[in-house]
């Protein structure tokens, strides 16, 4: 199974495509659409809706697990990158409906078993069941690893997970 | 000139259609989109992305005013309306490029003089300005009628709201 985890933002998105063999994993391929901030507001959102597009169509991933947005104490960075996660579910729902959501809890409890691990902690184990030389970077990069593995990983949730 | 205001939501989309000649308004259509709660959150963003897309096509606005959002009393309303917002100006840009924000405080000033008017003032000036026989129904639908007539009343504003 091929998973394309997307961890959202507006002036990053990081992407990681891994495929899952029994229990194995394996990056295919991983690393960050940019938009610049020059750009308009909408123009940024249509650079993210054509590189999440493109994505799926070169990665053609059987599923795609997409990081929730906790804002509750950053409302000012929460209502852009709300906007650009909005752009991102319309590009991947007009290509597959098989679009699910866990929250920064859920994928670090599913990666490291506890959901108070810290960010080394998350990209040593990303890199460890990747089997990959070194952390990824960027760090957005990491992180939409860490969700593709987190769907991997889950699967008995998935029913619970797929965005309603 | 042409100009669709719309006042963004998930739930329900206003969108109003005005003519302006010289200090003369028309309304030319207004209602909303709807999308049901029982469908998906990704399919409710497809819902409106096309809509939005279809409104444009018909109508052949010559620019489009868009309410802007806030939420910093209501957060847990926030996120999902902004997702929706973002699928609103992408499906607008795709269409055109002259895209233009007003706060509620703006189109207030605009309608009325103060801004602080409150809903009934508000509904009450858009239509006399558009010589409707009644306040125009339902109230998102007046909203977005507002905004559309706030854009044609402050053209020269137009390089500070164009969307940056």
């Amino acid at each position: 199974m091929r998973i394309l985890g997307i961890d959202p933002g507006l002036a990053t998105i990081g992407f990681g495509v891994v495929e899952k063999t029994n229990y194995d994993f394996v990056a295919v391929d991983y690393g960050i659409i940019s938009t610049p901030k020059d750009d308009s507001f909408p123009e940024r959102l249509m650079t993210i809706y054509r590189a999440v597009g493109s994505l799926i169509d070169n990665f053609k991933p059987d599923a795609i697990a997409i990081e929730e947005l906790f804002f509750l104490k950053n409302i000012t960075t929460g209502i852009p990158v709300s906007h650009a996660r909005g752009v991102i579910l319309l590009a991947c729902y007009q290509k597959m409906h098989n679009i699910y959501e866990y929250t920064p809890m859920q994928i670090k409890l599913a990666l490291t078993g506890t959901g108070s691990a810290d960010k080394h902690q998350m990209q040593y184990m990303t890199k460890s069941i990747l089997n990959l030389s070194d952390i990824p970077r960027p760090d957005d990069a990491a992180d939409a690893l860490a969700v593709a593995i987190c769907h991997g990983q889950t699967n008995q949730q998935l029913v619970d997970n797929l965005i309603k």
